[in-house]
């Protein structure tokens, strides 16, 4: 098992002291992990979707590669590069588009949150959906599966598209019959800083409410932090540091001891104005040094692009020889070698039957489907398992139940399924309940349990 | 203006005769034209969409490139070449799948089909769709466009697509504020032989009524051709030649003259036997040869890939720098050299108004349209003009008789519309006439005409 955790880094905007605390701190720290195999990527083709503006795209990739490597992404331990600099990406993203159903393109949460958007105001469905919007959970899946990699970091609102990146790879697997692709799992981080912006929202760019990092000078950061919105306690007053901006911010850039003490100055009555260049010097001792390496980087974008045409060669020397398995297996091959092999395999593909499947998912419990020869899913349990024999055990106890109300008219075997949270699929939709129900039986049958 | 032809040939199953005359001998004839400059790619990456068995996928490539070869494309003039083998191509696919609207796909025909037949069996609308085959018309794009071709020889199934490609490149144009694409036009075969099969239904796999080209030796064509369904006139008896399989057959692979004596010989009672004997004399006569050049090449595995890459290495000469333009258009380029343009690119991008553009269409005419800031077409003319000016007195005209419309809740503006086949799109669709009439007025004022 390799222990391979990919990073997309959108490439839109400039990062701010949020975007910094909250995910390039964090992911940098990760990557320093002894046993930590991490690969970075600005996300330039994906970043197309949204923004057609060819030189912000620049200068915001430009400045985000420059972020992180002023942060301290080390670029001997892990891989940076550039998501446009790796053809194969894109490759293996039309081969997964082939495998992969329209239905389940249509469930993405941000397409539907654009539809029914559009249903709301009575215009056309897909208005303002383009292509890329639609097809974007499998460019994300091509980037993970590219490197096999087990570990995505994900936000809360990228699950569903590494559940689609799973869905993906096991349509995949099922299709060219081998368990080729690694199923990756997505780590949610649960610690992640979210800073109070200058008005105490979120610190984000849509609420125009964000600390520069690098911004020209340290005055810059100055200036804004003195801006920070706080409440009208007087100055000798006791202040409430928990409820404060200003000791949030102080806290995600401070060990505890230290925060301890400057919310206990706080309620000591340290004045607004004391504080806020407390947290100036604190953000700015981390800050500085980095800074320095920043205005530095930035006039140099040839030793950034070297960076990151290092890392394209170090990623690829990885993908290569996957993406060459990929291609034998669809088929897509040199005739020289593959021609040596035609007869073998196209008996191997010949046969296509039932299929009963068991997989481990999250926390090491199982789940299991049934897939008709079509392959289309015909009973898929929710349940997680702690035991594959609890798999077989309650199948066979279904089976005899389904056996004995055959003839039953009345037997809702709709219900009696979701009793064990089973999804049953009738691709035909109007078969008769006895009827369907004896295909099922018939399924459980051939699977020989 | 360059003279470029791209031909896509599907990488499915063996060619048989209905292939050779109707598809395989005329395009290769085309390519011998002295100005012809033709690409000819094997499309692998398509035909993934419906063949996802690896070793029939393959075998069907080989099986078809022997053939074009043996049948005498001549790859020192044309460029022949796997898809598979030019990742600009998937490249571009995915930079105009960011472009491409969701609806246009919508509309695709082959698409539709399938939603209508899932409609009629009331199952899930998009049951069995794949991405793949929803998103095919963008890939067939890039194909075309990544050569900026200009001609694309297609049937009459493939004409929506080519126009796809057109809007698409179009879009992209638009978006990207340049005429970057040059819109390929369609060329349609229309003196395209239809081959009769054994039974006399069209020759087609589906039937199961093919003659094979190369298919082991001479024997196999001539028991094939006996088998040809014959009316039921006796020996000596005049034969209609007009309605017999075996004289269309003939007429397919002789010159005038050869042919109407065939008919004449028909007419005065030449037997069926000895007609078919005639016929596979005439077939063979132009097969043998490449026959044997066919059994030579399809051993040769490691010969057939050789020429293929050697294809990709031309096509991907002249592919370079065209990739190379479009991904300094959009912004997805080398760091280094872009730094330099920045601040000028941002001020060109930053403003974005109501736009009038006037396109030369196929024979040079003209069409309009104008679109207005947010990127949707308002107003769309169907028409031809001869000249840039008699669009510009048109929408004058047109202008004049809406602001003295302005206040006639009678005025019927879509009927209006219609008379000059302008198409007029209003994005909110429940716009009050007179306040769409209004919008409309300011645009057209804001064109300045």
């Amino acid at each position: 098992m390799n222990n391979r955790v990919v990073t997309g880094i959108t490439t839109s905007g400039t990062p701010h002291l949020g975007n910094y605390a909250g995910a390039i701190r964090p992911a940098i720290q990760a990557s320093l992990e002894p046993d930590a195999h991490s690969f970075f990527f600005l996300a330039d083709y994906h970043a197309l979707i949204k923004n057609q503006n060819p030189s912000r795209l620049l200068s915001s990739r430009l400045e985000i590669a420059a972020t992180w490597l002023s942060a301290g992404l080390d670029t001997d331990r892990a891989i940076f590069y550039r998501q446009s600099d790796i053809p194969e990406v894109i490759e293996l993203s039309w081969i997964l588009t082939c495998v992969t159903s329209k239905g389940l393109m249509n469930r993405a949460h941000a397409y539907k949150a654009i539809t029914s958007q559009n249903i709301t105001k009575e215009i056309d469905i897909d208005d303002g959906v383009t292509m890329g919007l639609f097809s974007y959970p499998i460019l994300m899946a091509a980037d993970i599966l590219i490197f096999k990699a087990n570990k995505v970091p994900v936000g809360y609102d990228q699950i569903q598209h590494l559940e689609m990146a799973r869905d993906i790879a096991q349509r995949f697997n099922y299709i060219y019959k081998n368990n080729f692709f690694v199923l990756p799992e997505a780590v949610i981080s649960r610690n992640v800083a979210t800073l109070p912006g200058l008005d105490g929202r979120k610190m984000s760019k849509s609420y125009n409410n964000t600390i520069p990092i690098f911004d020209d000078e340290s005055k810059t950061l100055r200036s804004s932090i003195m801006k920070i919105v706080t409440d009208s306690s007087q100055l000798n007053e006791p202040k409430n540091a928990d409820e404060s901006h200003v000791y949030l911010l102080y806290r995600a850039f401070s060990n505890e001891a230290e925060s301890d003490d400057f919310k206990l100055k706080l309620n000591n009555g340290l004045a607004w104005g004391e504080a806020k260049k407390i947290l100036y010097d604190k953000i700015e001792h981390e800050l500085a040094p980095m800074r320095e390496k920043y205005k530095k980087l930035i006039k140099q974008p040839e030793h950034i692009e070297k960076v990151l045409v290092d890392g394209s060669f170090k990623a690829r020397k990885i993908i290569k020889p996957i993406i060459e398995e990929i291609r034998e297996i669809i088929g897509i091959r040199n005739l020289k070698k593959s021609s040596l092999n035609n007869k073998k395999k196209s008996l191997e593909f010949k046969d296509r039957k039932t299929r009963f499947l068991i997989f481990k998912d999250l926390e090491d419990k199982f789940k299991f489907r049934i897939i008709s020869s079509d392959g289309n899913d015909i009973i898929k349990s929710e349940l997680l398992f702690n035991d594959p024999k609890e798999i077989t055990s309650l199948l066979k106890k279904i089976k005899i139940n389904l056996i004995e109300n055959t003839n039953n008219v009345d037997f809702d075997y709709i219900s009696f399924f979701k009793l064990y949270s089973i999804d049953i699929y009738d691709k035909d939709k109007k078969s008769e309940s006895t009827i369907f129900l004896s295909k099922i039986i018939n399924l459980l049958d051939s699977i020989k349990i």
